[in-house]
């Protein structure tokens, strides 16, 4: 049988959810096989629909799994939790899926949001699940910088050297900047991301809220294509993966 | 000079605003007046709008105190926020007040939020900023149920056995609970409130919620005036203190 979870995550304490450098500590990805393990006896892989960084939070991170024997899902969603309980991750739910389906390769959307909360003081509540930027931002201007992301680009600019992915285009079919009093929220999807394409655009996105560069420049980074015209990586803890379109 | 100063902290590590107890631990007060002497070598009285219990949150806490020298509020509320970058205390704002402003004495309304997560899952993110219900909830019962505590009433059924108020008497000017999700959030202001009232009225309404009681049983819980008639005491991490109206 195929399982399909949903899972929550406070990143900040692992690894991500694959180890993808010689790093000491846990990985989401193992910490659920093993949780699995203790509830079934059967040794899986999960796969997991996207691969997030070190730090970075999930609120809807999807995955499937096969079990030889079979177990009604309510039943092990709820043994997973419990072994999972001194953990900062949490299965949301848990289904029966076709033997076919792929949390992967059957995504048709993923979508992320990133936490900014521009002030002068210093966090507390929100330490390690935002970006503190105390510096002024003109939203106005970040509003409109967003505009020229949106559709397909080659997103070079954007790409971290270590990226995998077999092309540097990327279509992203929504990105939006809303602000809150102190907090601004970007709210950013694609089929598919490059590997910190999102905290590069965000980065990017803070530069021209400094008045660094100007919203009309980001034609002009993406054409040069050119990583280090653009801003810097944002910080993990301000990423949410939440979720995925299937 | 007076000066006014907007505090926000996580209250999960500490223990309260101010020591309520034997117990071992630092209370917010102390770490602002410790602040305050490293940034002006003068040692103050911090006089809070209320005392928070261990692990009650703020985010918007006033207090007031008295300073020989003159600062400049502004380069002060940085000075402070140095000083306290270890903590997870952060000043949001520092002004120079009327001789007379009195924090407690002067505030006209206070604010008080209180969240709770209901489903199954356990938390991650929100582990220690919100309440776990994973039991069904009557939304709309807790609803009608926050409707009789409205006005003024005897709310001795709803005060802790450390209470030190004059009179059990008090005026709920608005509670409203809305829900976003999984998340329901409860709204209650008041001039005064007596000590653990929020969270007894919550234990209350998620009574209400499980169905342990009905919603008109408020009043007969209002009338009888019997702590052991009304609902668990919520715990303190759920706990917002919002803010004071002057």
């Amino acid at each position: 049988m195929r399982y399909k979870i949903i899972i929550e995550y406070n990143g900040f304490d692992y690894l991500g959810w694959q180890k993808q450098a010689q790093k000491q500590g846990q990985t989401i990805e193992e910490i659920i096989q093993n949780a699995i393990f203790l509830a079934t006896q059967e040794n899986v892989d999960v796969m997991g629909s996207g691969r997030t960084d070190a730090g970075v939070h999930a609120i809807a991170q999807v995955a499937h799994f096969d079990l030889v024997k079979n177990f009604e899902p309510f039943r092990l969603n709820g043994a997973l939790n419990n072994y999972l309980r001194l953990t900062n991750v949490s299965i949301i739910s848990c289904q029966i899926v076709d033997d076919n389906f792929h949390s992967r390769f059957d995504a048709k959307m993923r979508h992320y949001q990133y936490k900014i909360i521009n002030r002068k003081a210093p966090l507390t509540i929100m330490r390690n699940f935002a970006w503190h930027v105390a510096n002024y931002l003109d939203f106005e201007e970040m509003q409109k910088a967003a505009k020229y992301l949106l559709g397909t680009h080659d997103f070079s600019a954007f790409q971290d050297a270590e990226c995998q992915s077999k092309s540097p285009i990327k279509t992203i079919s929504k990105i939006e900047i809303k602000r809150n009093n102190d907090e601004i929220i970007i709210n950013c999807s694609a089929k598919s991301f490059l590997h910190h394409m999102v905290r590069n655009i965000v980065g990017t996105l803070i530069w021209v809220g400094c008045g660094k560069i100007k919203a009309q420049d980001i034609t002009m980074i993406l054409e040069k294509r050119d990583r280090t015209l653009s801003g810097p990586n944002a910080p993990a803890y301000g990423l949410y993966f939440m979720g995925v379109d299937y």
